[in-house]
């Protein structure tokens, strides 16, 4: 047995010591995976475990990411620093070694995976990211971004629709750096692949637009090994097909269905030992392995000590790029920004949705890393950047990206923008089909990745188009989703707050914007970065009663305060645009704007009534909608489901007992 | 101009005027496609404007549903009562007109469509219901089932990965009756579809094991007709690409994505009809246009009277299997359902999927048109029906349905199912994967189809799986989705008691279930039908504290229930395993349960709080988990992030002031 061989080898008893010690996990992705492994990691793929930060590593994707045995082994065998203690603690509470690879979790790991199809889509957005930063800051003899991006998947990844959206996508911007290896290991958890996928996937790919490469055996690593050389002579986006077989060298359950997701037994992981020439030993990993990753590596040191010294001679040649460079990859953002009076101007009563398209102008002329796009729907989400131009195959320059009809990919693509570094980005759709995306969404959050969602038409306020367009529970639903912030402004200055708290807050942010005009108030500013904040306060020190909204229904309760007034009740304007912030300060300011003496309370907002109830409590009221909208002018449906400055009074005097 | 032109053109007048009229909509694509409406409308469909419910009629799906102005123009031209005031108050305030097809709403809508791509995946849902109730009802000369399903979809609905998932497994399983028209105009909103989708889509769906037919000129209804006979005669499904011009026959917006979104204008309206040889009149149509499509019709009301004949033949044949056809199309459950005392009876500590899936084993025997499947989890779901057999093109008398790993694509194809009639429908995966499909559940809840959505692994009791595939807010998010109830049992009756709602209530039900193993209550039962219930009383008549929680988390307040009991406390255990349905029940029921007196209140549920502030006010406390969970033991997991005993206790005490 050759060296390669013995680490191939060696690299599948691993990881089954690894998941029959957790008594828990998935054992035949990685065994029927290792030649691939082998072949990018140890073999093909420029990183560099000491520096795992270095910005022009390859980046590899395990979208299949309940093979994380398999990634945690390539870890530890290449030196990022994961023990073998680390191994033995997989999937144990507080262990480095998670069921499901984690970002930031563990060094290494590029973009957090598990839920199917995600992997592909982040590799694509890797991808772009590298071509976009490369287009900015590349130069004649001076190519400092030159990496490519690795993903390797399962059948399950390429069920799902949304790497078919970012294939797709990938193909038409011919993105020749991304190589994607697919693991055809014709076996699903419910049986053999063919009770549910016989399409050609090469052929299907061929369709994208993609090279494709059909190995016989991907247990080959010779020929794994001269796919991923192909791949890079072709302009094109490739696929390699790599026949495999799950639980390679497990006589006992190799090629079976009962390989996939549990441990394979104590006996069988002896039996594959002998199988594979191994010793019995458990967690064993042979000297002369470590010592062939410890050798592999050290070209890769060699070549970021290359490139450092490459980027010396560019920052030398290109002072001011190299100056630039540093602001593209820092997340604070410059002093024009965060000190500009000029972004809380506005004049005019106009939507939400324009506001944010005109700050999206203001911040792109600030932010030369700024990029985004929507889903075919930038004239109507405004998140185009004129001047900007279109990002292409031919124009890698575009800060303008097109995704087309495909708002699962691109919240996925987004991610990989993100975790790329170098950019700032945002999407955009229809608030109602954040559906579409949800779990891309759920990923920035988990992920704690600064991706902007730009959703607009927000509620019946979109009027004609009717109940499939009008958002109902998504506010709910995405408020209820951890570490993402959720901004409904209610006017021009709110809008640039929801955007500042975009830029800065570290964490994924919902713009959540209207179709219909509003009003400017005068006192809405920065402390709607608070999250809630008095915008209209009562005359008495203790309010008669509270009226809370955000958004569009913000005019409704200034109205109603007004009206109250007339009728000698003192109330307080809350502006909540976004709750989780709000939520996120200490207990006296919010005491400060919703005291805790006041049981008085009324909640107006177009959506679910569910968010509320915690500020309203028992004696209060929540107007909000919890059916469906439907087709008819905006004004006639606000009308129609209560929205009115008369409903508010209404109800605060209801609260009162009046 | 003969007089089929005549009636394309005046298709294409007549839905441009509805847009003008309503000052709002879509003109282009009806324009665009009229030729399309045409071939299937008034020559080739099986359908009898009479007898909009005729069982046997070909199914229509208009998947790019923004096209809706031509759908109304077809169901006025060929008599579907829709009358030509409807069509001039399309997009307003209680119409019959909606600005997207809505299902139940308007007569000869056989599913509401707008959300691109969805209607692809109804028709699949479509094309395998008529396999599947075929196989079981047809005999030999009575092919009393034995209809096509059309569709017709745009670039959109083929970028949306859910028309990807939902088409390679129409491929997979030859659905043969399915034709799915592509209106190839290469327009999209940001431009022209180069911009975002060079994908060969010929190629592609050839890849999936479809018949690719290929026309030079969408607007050659010779050629559409005859590629619509060439479908009938292949055994894999067909896609008709028909190039096609936006916006066909007005002189300034033919070709140009300013066709898509908004009314032409009433100077191009005018421009077009002159353009088209038509009258200038609005709203006008020609006398023989009415007459050439009423004349088409006869042969459709020929058609069913033939059928009518054959069925009553076929009842004489087969007076069982007539009987049968009865029960397989009726809503209401025999009596033997119902009324089954066996399927009440839990013994053992089990976790729910496991009781769910034995309660599909128990239905499966009562009610044969029971079918479904999962997203490739059956084994971990507990969905399969043993002895139910496999679906597939070489067996369509399967009752389990292999979906691959397309979540979405299986919501929205189980919505076809049910929306087709004769069968009984439902559909797993994990819990947290519900974001994946979700939009298509939304759709099931918009339309009030009673699909079951069988949803396993329901909180951080997943375990070592990790964060990625723990729910957090998936209940949160579920429940604020108006018309669709969220089941979480707590134990075996429960699960029985969720069963029985979605196979009752004529609204889609998510049952959310454990994987971990739960006790079996003395109290619980039928009454958990309503939603919430006392599951444990105090001693008192009125409680000194209320402890609601649902699913796993009941077992710690029924805990905590009798160690407050040592403490002199006496509680109160409210079971609340459905919010919606308790929520639906009168003040006095609601009342019995929470009794508005009694402030202190402890809710716990492994899930995100924001839906128990509405039950525990300002003075109450939410146990819940509002971040992300991690990767160990279920068990340790429970205790880390606080669900016990000792907390429920705790909180108890913290309400009472204590």
């Amino acid at each position: 047995m050759d060296i390669r061989q013995k680490t191939i080898n060696n690299i599948r008893t691993l990881a089954a010591d690894t998941v029959q010690k957790a008594n828990s996990g998935h054992p035949g992705a990685p065994m029927g995976m290792a030649p691939l492994a082998y072949a990018l990691w140890v073999n093909t793929m420029r990183h560099n475990p000491k520096d795992p930060q270095w910005k022009n590593r390859d980046r590899f994707v395990l979208s299949s990411g309940h093979a994380s045995a398999l990634l945690y082994t390539m870890l530890h065998l290449t030196g990022y620093g994961l023990t073998m203690d680390d191994m033995k603690q997989f999937r144990q509470w507080g262990s480095k070694t998670p069921g499901h690879p984690e970002y930031r979790h563990t060094v290494g790991i590029e973009t957090t995976t598990g839920p199917l199809g995600q992997g592909v889509a982040n590799a694509v957005g890797f991808a772009i990211a590298e071509t976009m930063v490369a287009a900015h800051f590349n130069r004649p003899n001076f190519p400092v971004v030159d990496h490519r991006v690795y993903a390797v998947c399962g059948d399950g990844c390429l069920m799902e629709g949304i790497s078919s959206e970012a294939a797709s996508l990938a193909g038409t911007l011919k993105l020749g750096k991304l190589t994607l290896l697919y693991d055809d290991n014709d076996i699903s958890i419910e049986g053999n692949t063919d009770i549910a996928f016989r399409e050609n996937v090469g052929d299907r790919f061929a369709a994208y637009g993609w090279q494709v490469i059909r190995l016989q055996d991907g247990n080959d690593v010779d020929a794994v090994i001269a796919a991923l050389e192909d791949a890079k002579r072709d302009e094109r986006p490739t696929i390699v097909i790599c026949p495999t077989k799950i639980g390679f060298g497990c006589p006992a359950k190799e090629g079976k269905p009962s390989a996939h997701g549990e441990p394979l037994g104590e006996d069988n992981v002896k039996e594959t030992k002998k199988n594979l020439g191994m010793p019995e030993d458990t967690f064993c990993v042979l000297p002369e392995v470590y010592q062939h990753c410890e050798e592999a590596m050290k070209k890769n040191e060699q070549a970021e000590k290359e490139w450092n010294e490459l980027f010396a001679a560019y920052a030398k040649a290109y002072p001011e790029l190299a100056e630039e460079w540093e602001d593209w990859f820092s997340a604070d953002l410059p002093d024009d920004v965060v000190m500009n009076d000029a972004l809380w101007q506005w004049e005019k009563k106009d939507a939400t949705r324009n506001t944010s398209g005109e700050m999206i102008q203001r911040l792109a002329k600030l932010l030369p890393n700024l990029v985004g796009g929507s889903a075919d729907l930038a004239p109507s989400n405004k998140t185009y950047i004129k001047e900007g131009g279109d990002y292409s195959a031919e124009n890698r320059a575009g800060r303008n990206l097109h995704f087309g009809v495909r708002e699962h990919a691109m919240a996925a693509i987004c991610n990989g923008i993100a975790l790329h570094g170098g950019l700032r980005v945002f999407c955009g759709t229809f608030f109602v089909f954040s559906d579409y995306m949800k779990h891309a969404i759920r990923m920035s959050a988990i992920m704690k990745i600064p991706v902007t969602y730009v959703l607009t038409h927000d509620s019946i306020g979109v009027g004609e188009d009717g109940a499939t367009h009008e958002p109902i529970e998504q506010l709910a639903g995405l408020r209820a989703i951890p570490d993402l912030l959720v901004f409904r402004p209610a006017d021009g200055k709110e809008t640039t707050a929801a955007w500042l708290t975009a830029l800065t807050a570290g964490l994924p942010t919902c713009l959540v914007l209207t179709r219909q005009a509003l009003p400017n108030y005068e006192n809405s500013g920065c402390e709607a970065m608070k999250g809630g904040y008095i915008l209209a306060d009562a005359d008495k020190e203790t309010p008669d009663v509270l009226l809370m909204a955000s958004g569009s229904e913000v005019e409704q309760v200034m109205g109603a305060k007004e009206e109250l007034k007339k009728e000698g009740i003192d109330a307080r304007v809350i502006s909540m645009p976004c709750m989780e912030l709000f939520l996120k300060q200490d207990g006296a300011y919010q005491e400060s704007v919703i005291p805790a003496a006041v049981r008085a309370r009324v909640a107006m907002e177009a959506g679910a009534t569910m968010p509320w109830y915690r500020f309203t409590g028992l004696d209060g009221k929540v107007l909000g909608i919890d059916h469906y909208g439907a087709s008819a002018p905006a004004k006639i449906l606000f009308e129609k489901f209560g929205f009115t400055v008369e409903n508010a009074v209404k109800a605060a005097k209801e609260v009162l007992g009046k």
